[in-house]
């Protein structure tokens, strides 16, 4: 069975620590130059520093230190991250996807400078994530940030998250089944968070073979976390959740919640979320952050 | 000196073998889903098929060749260079950017499909760039590919081509003078150009202090490449250009033609592929390809 839950200490502080140097290194990695791209990087930074949970660095973070890996080639790695879900946000937020005003509490970036502006920081902080990954101080071996590269590539592309959000545009106008919306969501959210796990592992050199049980935790927490997010959007509170809510039911999407209804919904979160700390049975304390993230899954409320 | 001067039929033979090599390669790799992503894909090969010059593969793939790179391996190569390419023209086309109706003579994708698909499209186009070329199908070597990955990230960044589409959104409120409108289009576009040559060294196994010339080179077609797209801007014709011209005057923008004037702008192009042909003085008939593509680049109408 599952071992001991772990402190809420433990995650407040894992969520502090992870916040705090993830702004400090985007703030050390993303200079200002003194020329007219000075307009672009501001952007970037506005858009990336100061917001967000930083919940996937702080599980490929969390992961690392489990085998041992350097903090400073973790908090790399999750700056890469990071940065794709960053710019994933930045676009969806623009009029012609989800056309959001609120962002982690603030204008959205296309507000608070231009749409044009938006287009092309995000798609700077697209390529930010693989020049940080490639770049030797991520980790001296070669083999090693490939791994990375390939895994956030192929998690971020058409076969992952930007293939779950073409899904979710069809969503609007298509009646989804469970199956489906599942799917959906495997790609849209499921394929980054897997990815935060698995680039952990890899900068831990854990061999693809012993990572099955973390890629089930995984799976397990992008589920349960998108199923948090469907019932915030049905009944949060915008100001607590720091952007709109109510969203997908105004835009005649089926999500887990107007699918199983709200307290079938919750209960499979709940289940989900045991499912993965059973994942993680075969370590002992030091996976006790990894058990924290996945119950605190599903009891944030933004 | 310079050498004999590569025959007309290297170029068009040049040409025609990366335009179909190019195609086919796409048309391989991006496989239609059969779920709601199909639309994406269509999109992405809408974009990336059929259309363009090919300049940055041809320009790569004539590098390896010299260096007896596998004809595979540059071809992968100039797949992600391409699609890097295609993901800025995508972006770029759009309303909130250049709002262009026509590209390479057939609607701009936000018009054959819709603007949400066009961001998600290019963002696709984007990470599959990184995803081709982490693959070990490009190279078995892990240094070869993650180089490829750190000179493509690069370049593409807020230090490269997004970082010149920034100052190019800034040219059209602001006075720049020549040296500023240099600078803004060897990021805009001669980082890509540049990363282009780069690549085809890397796979070569070149190391970096063999590649000065060929750096030489590439920094000077940059600048006559962009001079050439200046005067076709500013006296082609929108049917052969398949593309929309007379933009830089509408917009107010400074360019190499409106600072110089066209006939100096002209004799500038003229004299830079000179000195980029000089480059390659070390290089026998080997490099008659590369000689070929630099006196392409001013004669080209589109």
């Amino acid at each position: 069975m599952t071992q001991v839950a772990a402190p809420d200490s433990l995650l407040a502080e894992g969520l502090a620590r992870i916040a705090e140097e993830i702004d400090g290194a985007f703030d050390a990695l993303l200079a200002v130059p003194d020329d007219a791209r000075a307009r672009l990087v501001e952007a970037m930074r506005y858009a990336a520093i100061g917001g967000g949970k930083r919940l996937r660095p702080l599980l490929l973070a969390s992961v690392a230190e489990m085998y041992g890996v350097q903090r400073e080639a973790a908090i790399r790695a999750g700056i890469a991250i990071e940065s794709i879900h960053v710019y994933s946000l930045i676009h969806d937020d623009l009029p012609c996807m989800d056309d959001d005003a609120v962002r982690h509490g603030k204008p959205t970036l296309h507000l608070a400078f231009d749409e044009a502006t938006a287009v092309l920081a995000g798609d700077s902080l697209h390529a930010f994530a693989f020049e940080v990954l490639s770049d030797p101080a991520t980790s001296a071996d070669p083999f090693t940030r490939i791994e990375l590269v390939r895994t956030l590539g192929h998690a971020s592309g058409a076969q992952g998250m930007a293939g779950g959000q073409m899904m979710d545009l069809v969503a609007e106008t298509s009646e989804f089944d469970l199956q489906t919306v599942t799917r959906l969501q495997q790609l849209k959210t499921g394929a980054l968070l897997g990815a935060a796990v698995e680039m952990g592992a890899i900068l831990g050199r854990i061999p693809p073979e012993g990572r099955t049980h973390l890629r089930g935790y995984a799976r397990d927490i992008g589920l349960a976390f998108q199923i948090a997010d469907d019932l915030i959007d049905h009944e949060g509170d915008a100001a607590v959740a720091g952007k709109a809510v109510g969203k997908d039911a105004a835009a005649g999407k089926e999500t887990f919640v107007s699918l199983l209804g709200p307290d079938r919904a919750r209960e499979q979160a709940r289940m989900l979320v045991e499912q993965a700390v059973g994942h993680l049975a075969q370590h002992g304390r030091e996976a006790d952050l990894l058990r924290a993230v996945a119950r605190y899954i599903i009891e944030r409320d933004h």
